[in-house]
């Protein structure tokens, strides 16, 4: 199909997409979703470069570095696309040193030269929204807004009671781990292990420690003994009442954060969602203190449960530097692949330093995946058939003129027309035909939902009128056939309908259960009269089970 | 003061520049300016990868392709960072062969190892802002819509009357070419030294034409008679008038094209800063029809009008790849260098089809430079001293508490009054200390310029109730001290006070004739019982000299 000597394939680069149509409405609400929370909460923007000199990103991402994309050397600086958010953000801190407290979101795209599985939103190019709290701050209470954003997060997104925002501490997994008898030097290859409990079974990272990194069966065996432990407060005072465990001091400072944490907690009424897990690891070597991760159904791998005969595809293991066709190969359809967390973050108190020395600041975010949020939200539209209630666009009126013989097509009347409603900030069209037919302009208008359209012909034209219809009215409506009104009188005149029907909508939408925000169906947040279903009790948001399970509305 | 071992300076790379605190918000405020305008006109939005297969953009940019960034070769396709929006838009449209008309939108990043000149918006990193329209419809009307949002963009932004929106035609400036004598071959190359004019002297785009191309000393004579007029249908009835034009077939296409375009312009009401300018050239090859460029003060350099011994440093034509410092440089400073045009665009009738072959799609777009745009609003604003109006975020209430000796500093108090400000959307901070001063909460408070402070003690916790202190207050207002009310009536009362004081602030901006839209102080669209002042004479659009005046306001 391509052009004569055009040689190569017309698409985007592996691993990255174009996004159009519904998927960008979808995408945008999301976006608006979660920009508000962050603006609720006080936070600003910040806007940092797409790239930044090699050297800054050195050192930061451990064996992932090797997922970075470099740009060419044209002369003049080495630099490489940003992989994540959170280090141009400590770069900046570094650099503004008159800023030593802050909250920032930023919500930009990061690269990554990783296997991709488009469909669950793993991709090359992806958007990440991050919240950061830098400061030297009482200990945990930014900490503890962190999690309150993400309930306000996903109760925007109308994910009520379908997520679980795990939580745990580095200095308690420190702990344990010393506590089993982890050698120091061996801590973070282990916490890295026990990191990929979401995505393989026990016994395979049990392997993993044992014959790839040399522990000991016994000590294996006593860290899998904690590692399988969630729950909230009576959690941790499990751990408290363990003498051996209490005997630690970095478990000691981890479980003392965790106490003002729930009490935190509490007082923000943000509990209901929270799974203090054990199993929490997180893969990043620069978290230094509470460490969080969302998941969802779908988040976890189909393949998991099962005894897996052999290990699943390890992805970021692979050099990218030798990458063929088997490491660019979409992984959309492999079971082993699930969409993985849809949010994660933690505290990092020493990354700032790296690039400032001395000028310490010490740092709590998170960041949200809005891709895999994306795949699971139009997943779920699909099944639940909400998809066609999307709007392509948000055109109010299309403008249409009709005629019989020796119709003049009343060009510069739908013209004025249009600047008249445009001037008022009323969303117009008309179709680009001098002489248009009815039925193309009526199709014009329904392809897009336009909900109104005003009609002239030569007679309204001479009358100073104009007719306004409301689009799919039923038989027999009094105004199923148009109103005529005055020219002068238009704007308000559509006003006044765009403003009864979007009420109507709204009614008719309450009445079937369903919240409309923006255009798109949510659950209902409570609707007039009709009290919210309590949560059934097997989808308690602490049980590893309840992730899979949907709830009806 | 770079950490030890750390050798690099700590910086984004040259040309590009983090954007924070009320640079963000003014930005931003362009951003949902220009939205806002699209989608009145019924766009829907694309995104597109930053980086595009390297072959999609080759042969597009002419010689500006050495600006082109390239990804490293780190093994699979070879890519590159998009130069505009228009080539991906091309390739869009090719791929999605059901998609044969839309409006679209793109705001988005484009990159271009070009001389940067910072302080003027000139980066190698910066954002376009896209609307075309692509599909077979009937002869401008698509064009004449551009036109029309371009006016609303520029009415949006508060720049009324102080813009000029140059237009011309490709086949009227072939035309003319044809008719002075120009060999077919020589028109592209003679057709962008009459670009430069807006930069350059005549007597130095002359000899670029004579000297350096070859051109007869006669013919650079008869271009330059016509390439100095400007009007608007005056200049086309006197073009028509011309019996040497009028025999010149794509002189004749050209002026009909532009007689319907006058005609639409006059419906859509949206004459007044259009100038029709026969030095109106536009650099890129692929244009095929009308073109646009925007122009205000500061878009020419400083330095155009003198006499120029030397010609100015002309940074596209140096090679890029041995970049040195020169080429790195910032020129900011440098008067030669003008913020150049703000938006520019133009009817590009064959570019889909160098992806497609024969599936040809023609196009009529116009790209809005957000960060030239951004320059000047800043620099008016700075010289108003408006800028001291713009808050850096935007919370509503700063929740804090006070007491006296065996303060407990009321934590769990403050945090569920903050969990029930956010449950009702209301935007709400604490100072994230467990016992903090009253007067650093206060601090805070007012250093982000928050309205309201809602303030508990022991007695206000014990009664079930809060202070609401409204900031700023005068002296002897009757609610200067705070009031005290139900803590369960928050809510109502915090809306209601922000309600009264958004509507007295308006009043109050009302009454000194300033407009306020979302923090941003503009020029009044029209205020109450008080009539716009009409446009002085002077300040007609079309003169050149009225590009530097600044109405006051």
């Amino acid at each position: 199909m391509a052009p004569k000597g055009q040689k190569f394939e017309l698409k985007t680069p592996k691993g990255t997409k174009d996004w159009e149509g519904k998927d960008m409405v979808i995408r945008d609400k999301i976006f608006s979703t979660i920009t508000e929370v962050f603006k609720r909460h006080g936070a600003v923007t910040i806007d940092t470069p797409v790239f930044e000199l090699k050297e800054i990103l050195s050192g930061k991402y451990g064996e992932d570095s090797k997922l970075i994309y470099d740009l060419a050397d044209q002369g003049g600086e080495i630099c490489s696309l940003r992989y994540d958010l959170t280090v141009p953000f400590a770069r900046w801190l570094a650099m503004n040193r008159d800023v030593q407290n802050i909250k920032r979101y930023h919500i930009a795209k990061v690269y990554r030269r990783d296997q991709p599985a488009m469909t669950k939103g793993r991709m090359r190019e992806f958007y990440q929204c991050d919240f950061d709290i830098a400061g030297v701050y009482d200990p945990m209470l930014p900490d503890a807004e962190i999690v309150r954003i993400t309930t306000e997060v996903f109760k925007g997104l109308g994910w009520n009671g379908r997520y679980t925002i795990k939580i745990n501490h580095r200095k308690i997994l420190d702990g344990i781990f010393e506590v089993c008898g982890v050698s120091t030097n061996k801590i973070r290859t282990i916490s890295s292990a026990v990191d990929k409990l979401d995505k393989l079974p026990w016994e395979e990272v049990r392997k993993e420690m044992t014959v790839e990194k040399g522990l000991s069966d016994e000590i294996a065996d006593k860290i899998g003994e904690y590692v399988v432990l969630k729950g909230q407060k009576d959690l941790l005072r499990k751990l408290q009442a363990d003498p051996v465990l209490s005997a630690n001091e970095s478990m000691r400072a981890g479980m003392a954060d965790m106490e003002l944490l729930f009490t935190y907690l509490e007082a923000f009424n943000c509990l209901d969602n929270v799974s203090f897990d054990l199993s929490l690891a997180r893969g990043l070597d620069y978290y230094t203190g509470l460490i969080y991760e969302v998941v969802t159904e779908g988040s976890a791998p189909l393949a998991t449960t099962s005894t897996a005969t052999a290990a699943p595809p390890k992805p970021s293991k692979k050099p990218s530097g030798k990458a063929g066709a088997d490491f660019d190969e979409d992984r959309s359809s492999d079971p082993s692949v699930g969409v993985g967390s849809v949010a994660a973050g933690g505290r990092y108190d020493n990354l700032v330093g790296m690039f400032s020395g001395k000028n310490q600041i010490p740092c709590v975010g998170i960041s949200f995946g809005v891709d895999r949020i994306f795949s699971i939200t139009k997943a779920r539209m699909e099944a639940d058939k909400n998809s066609e209630l999307v709007r392509n666009n948000e055109v109010d009126v299309y403008v249409m003129a009709f005629g019989g013989k020796g119709f003049t097509g009343l060009v510069k009347e739908r013209l004025a027309i249009c600047a008249t409603l445009w001037e008022a900030g009323i969303k117009a069209e008309f179709l680009y035909k001098v002489k248009p037919k009815l039925p193309n302009q009526f199709k014009a208008a329904e392809v897009n939902g336009v909900p109104m359209a005003v009609v002239i012909g030569e007679d309204e034209v001479a009358q100073g009128k104009v007719k306004i219809k409301e689009m799919g009215l039923r038989d027999g409506h009094p105004e199923k056939d148009g109103v005529l009104v005055d020219l002068a009188d238009i704007v308000p005149e559509i006003r006044q309908r765009l403003k009864r029907k979007a009420n109507l909508d709204q009614l008719a939408q309450e009445a079937e259960g369903l919240r409309v925000v923006d255009g798109i169906k949510g659950e209902p947040e409570k609707v007039e009269g009709v009290p919210k279903t309590e949560k059934p009790a097997e989808e308690s948001p602490l049980s590893q089970e309840a992730i899979g399970a949907v709830p009806t509305s």
